[in-house]
């Protein structure tokens, strides 16, 4: 597979968002936090979904200059409507509202209306770091989980990612899906025509299968837990959660009526409910609880003692982020692999509008 | 099985804590939280723990008259320490600053140390709805549960519970451990004899068992997930964000270090790294975001959408929070059944403090 160093990929996905109509400072907020999945090895939300955001553009759906604005709001708490602008900068402004307003009382959350796709949710919640804050990020996302005992589909994958400061070591960077799995991991299966663990998915008519093309045939992903005896309705309780979070506090759509994001597959046709995508974003700030140096201190012996941890013969106990943290390590060195068929999408969009890639 | 009273529960459970020293505003504050969990049908954590209780304060664990303060603040958030007090009264106490914060600035958000056991942590969440507030608990726990790869358990069964308010639908209260069961279910197995299904526990080497006992015997509970391939290590990460939550966010002990609830077969040894167990609560008021009505409203919308999902056959879709709601209604007219060695233990207690049970 052939690697791109990431400045060339930023910079080819800001030249797209440029010639949309994104104004300088917009299409380099967003290539970059476009590009940070592909750095952290989350390849499903990086440059691959670049497309989608220009068919997004396409249909109307997305405003390349958005007026982004705190609506509502109480010293720690608001809602920021996001002008249906790129998700990829309504985050980082509503994270940046949030941080405001941990500086100013402790904590700040931000519901966000109006918004689209985010990216990966632990860009937003990492911002947070350098501030010695606690991030919280979560977004909601077109439905294709079924609940427990549903046949039908009526949540996204609804993310959840916390990021916290630590002293020596690197900080605590949970990210994760509040599914089994990924819908990405369906799509590795499908190019190699294999089938997929029990557990993952359910079928048409709400029956386990391993078929891994049952989610675009009508079927949908499970929740974490995967079953109602391993606990799925625990991880259907966090994707409502996310959802309330993100969708029913800001006024955008939630449940079943969050619009897709504009891949082909996907494009559902409910009457809204609200305004675009919902997200939450949110900051404490640590010295809120205890002086930093002291939460710091605990954090790093937090993580070496996990990290430290007997594991099973030939693993070892990781700390959430440790996989991301070193897979960007290693490809902003040595570049970042994109499959065939991604490179002919970039080939496209670069036809189109007359920029290198 | 016998069925008794809420009332006569409540009553004896108040008896026992005054028999111990708390004074009477403490004692009836502590029972009522802590028969809510019989009544919502959440045995493991209602009465049968009482006898745990006293086995704290006999240990010296426990101060029945606690000096329960707020340490340190900010407008947003803060730290309460529990002074060794009963969980069962410290979390109230926290969750009441939480809701005055968020009163004033829109959110509160409160780490507690120096705590015990808090009985169910959706009690505590539920403080928040009558106020118009979305209430959030947690807590850690002592160390029964292993990290994804880990041979060692390093994180406690740490629910998380949130409370949010409807309009003319009841309130969607998700309240679960992070684990993929609780521990109270190998408990119900062990009495009968069977054997547990795959993907609850490791045994002591960290292999997959069926073994009801293998948490006794040196094994672990398994994060929400079970296993890698289905998402153990989210589980494992929510775990954690409870735990850093609750324990490090406060100075209380965290992960392992967590001091045991006074059950036999898990009185730990190590060192404390921070005082008691921790807790983290918040309140967040819904007015904060949007007009209190209209988010009411969207959360019928959501809830009956949700309600009246097509099911698998026989089943239906449930709300977070309608079979414990369901449960109480029956049980507070039929009264809570009682197995025969929790009545021993009953027994047991009252011959010691001279009271009727």
């Amino acid at each position: 597979m052939e690697k791109y160093s990431h400045e060339r990929l930023q910079n080819f996905t800001r030249d797209v968002f440029l010639a949309i109509g994104c104004s300088e400072k917009n299409a380099s907020l967003a290539s970059q936090v476009l590009i940070s999945a592909d750095l952290r090895g989350i390849d499903s939300h990086g440059i691959a979904r670049l497309p989608g955001y220009v068919r997004l553009y396409d249909h109307g759906r997305l405003n390349p200059n958005p007026d982004i604005k705190l609506v509502h709001e109480t010293p720690s708490t608001g809602v920021v409507d996001g002008d249906k602008g790129l998700g990829l900068v309504v985050a980082p402004f509503a994270m940046e509202v949030a941080m405001e307003k941990a500086e100013k009382v402790g904590s700040g959350w931000i519901s966000v209306r109006n918004s689209n796709h985010f990216g990966i949710a632990g860009y937003h919640a990492m911002m947070a770091l350098e501030k010695d804050m606690i991030g919280w990020a979560m977004t909601n996302a077109a439905p294709i989980v079924a609940p427990t005992f549903s046949i039908e589909k009526l949540l996204g994958t609804n993310p959840i990612a916390v990021a916290v400061p630590a002293g020596e070591e690197p900080p605590f960077v949970a990210d994760f899906a509040s599914t089994a799995v990924a819908y990405g991991k369906f799509e590795i299966l499908q190019r190699k025509g294999l089938p997929a663990p029990l557990g993952w998915a359910q079928d048409a008519e709400g029956n386990p299968t391993t078929d891994s093309n049952a989610v675009k045939n009508g079927g949908g992903l499970l929740p974490l837990g995967t079953d109602r005896e391993h606990g799925s309705h625990k991880g259907y309780g966090l994707a409502a959660i996310v959802d309330i979070f993100s969708g029913v506090l800001s006024g955008a759509n939630f449940g079943p009526w969050v619009p897709p994001f504009a891949t082909a597959g996907f494009m559902g046709t409910s009457e809204p409910v609200g305004a675009g995508t919902g997200h939450y974003l949110g900051a404490m700030r640590v010295d809120g609880f205890r002086p930093a140096d002291e939460f710091k201190s605990n954090m790093d012996q937090w993580i070496s003692r996990f990290r430290s941890a007997r594991a099973v013969p030939g693993q070892k106990v990781l700390i959430p982020g440790d996989p991301e943290r070193e897979t960007e390590a290693v490809r902003r060195e040595e570049g970042i692999p994109l499959i065939g068929p991604v490179v002919e999408q970039m080939e496209v969009l670069a036809d189109r509008f007359s920029i290198r890639f």
